[in-house]
């Protein structure tokens, strides 16, 4: 009988969540284990394997169908693990082998963070009915994952989806990567923020400035969206604002990809379906003609659990 | 035994050209009519049906491959042919089935241009060496094709491959698209045309000058290059900045779809290596760490026989 059930390790850069995931996408058990990315490989690897030993004494002493890993960084086809950010002494790890030496039995597949969540969201959450789509992560940065007829594109070197770094304005600021202008440097969370509260000078009677209790340290974009849902000018502002920039990003996807379907995930992306509308607004008004009424920008709906469920899916 | 070679047609807004092909992509044969675009979708089908019937007259007899058609326009997975610029009464047009209709024992497969002379870079031209690569026609216009192992990859409706309406600019000026700031608002034929011609009135000693003997409404890209190889400071300004430009909408491209290729053909793409040498380190300079060392930009090889041999490269 073919196992119903896999084990997703969603690695994050500060703890490893691990789930048993049954192929209808229930997880029927998780745990969390903090990463221990400053140790190096073999601590992470250890935590890993701890958090799926925990895991699999939840199974009742089935067999899973395997172990899916979602793990930060560019992995290649042969789930070799390179540069992920805040993970030390790391720059290219042969993930899918190392695992595959502790659990012999199993099939092991790694994939990117990213591409895993734009799975889970293919096979259990909002882009069920949508063959092709680009899933968007909004928030920290900005990222995504490609998924043509329900599978995920992951490019000839699986780093497909980096769509943070398209340039809205070849004139802009100059981002960490080295390009001017990217959507990233206009709508990642801290970005945003810092626009926000030097906005805030000029604009104290903002409610956003009492939602932080003046601390404009403490600026996040959920307190920008409470106050954008109280009907805060600015804040309906900021948002509209991002949401816009982000907007012409996607066009762009769009146009070269033939795509209409966004479904974004993030923490920005919860701040409510005003700015989710501003966003297909935005998209729907640049692409071409042929595309624009078929134009979706929809919620993501599988939040923090995309991680566990995509990286189950890849063995499911 | 296997034809050895098959039936291209080269359907543009002007002429129709048809060849023969072999299967190495050699043009044994070929011809040009006038399309006849203002005279209605029958009149131009019948054109068609001409230049094919002239062809075959020089097969000696044998039967090709099929006949593979490139259109102007959306032309999807049917070989519907949508809403191509300069044709009158044409929305949805059934191409393939029309000439069906006509050469009954034949295959006929119906692919946008664009798309058709990235085929044929890929199978005949530039590309052969390379699986995965974006090209791209810089002339009157800015379009492309994406080929992804070796194939063309067309979007689920045909339309992918849009590249000139790419937004490198969300405060730049309106294109007739809808859009603000699209990349062949900048460095299309007329625009780095118009945006010459309004410089040399300030620097009107510049050889492009001379070369159009003062009558700016002649204006070409080609004059631009000419002054350019000559060392004309204003023509390699001009060329510079359109190159550096077309980069930024190559580079969001290279990082959403992981690629690194980038081949480019049309009108512009012919006034040097320099030019598209300034592409490349444009490219390079913006796209995402990982992909940086492999960035190439290459001049398409195929010139204005491109169309006849991805037509024909369709049923090859």
């Amino acid at each position: 009988m073919k196992p119903k059930f896999a084990i997703g390790v969603d690695l994050g850069a500060t703890t490893v969540k691990t789930g048993l995931v049954s192929s209808s996408g229930k997880i029927l058990y998780q745990n969390k284990l903090p990463t221990n990315g400053h140790l190096g490989p073999s601590a992470v690897i250890q935590q890993i394997e701890l958090s799926v030993r925990d895991a699999m004494v939840h199974a009742d002493g089935k067999k899973p169908a395997g172990i899916g890993i979602g793990a930060p960084g560019v992995v290649d086809d042969e789930g070799v693990v390179k540069w992920p950010p805040n993970m030390k002494r790391w720059n290219e790890v042969p993930l899918a082998r190392e695992v595959k030496k502790i659990f012999r039995r199993y099939q092991i597949k790694v994939e990117n963070d990213a591409n895993a969540a734009a799975i889970a969201e293919s096979k259990f959450g909002a882009g069920r009915k949508f063959p092709d789509f680009l899933f968007v992560i909004w928030g920290t940065g900005v990222g995504g994952g490609i998924i043509l007829d329900h599978k995920i594109y992951r490019g000839p070197s699986g780093g497909a989806g980096e769509i943070g770094h398209i340039s809205i304005n070849y004139e802009g600021p100059k981002c960490n990567c080295g390009n001017y202008g990217c959507v990233e440097s206009y709508v990642g969370q801290r970005y945003l923020s810092q626009r926000t509260a030097e906005r805030l000078k000029d604009q104290p009677e903002s409610m956003i400035a009492q939602l932080v209790g003046g601390d404009f340290t403490k600026l996040e974009p959920m307190y920008i969206a409470q106050a954008a849902q109280q009907g805060d000018r600015l804040a309906r502002e900021m948002l509209a604002e991002a949401a816009t920039l982000l907007g012409v990003a996607l066009a762009g996807v769009m146009n070269t990809m033939d795509l209409r379907v966004s479904i974004i995930g993030g923490g920005i992306s919860a701040a409510g379906g005003f700015v989710l509308q501003a966003v297909e607004e935005s998209v729907r008004s640049r692409v071409l003609t042929p595309l624009r009424r078929d134009i979706k920008v929809l919620q993501a709906q599988l939040g923090n659990n995309a991680g566990i469920l995509g990286a189950a899916g890849l063995v499911l």
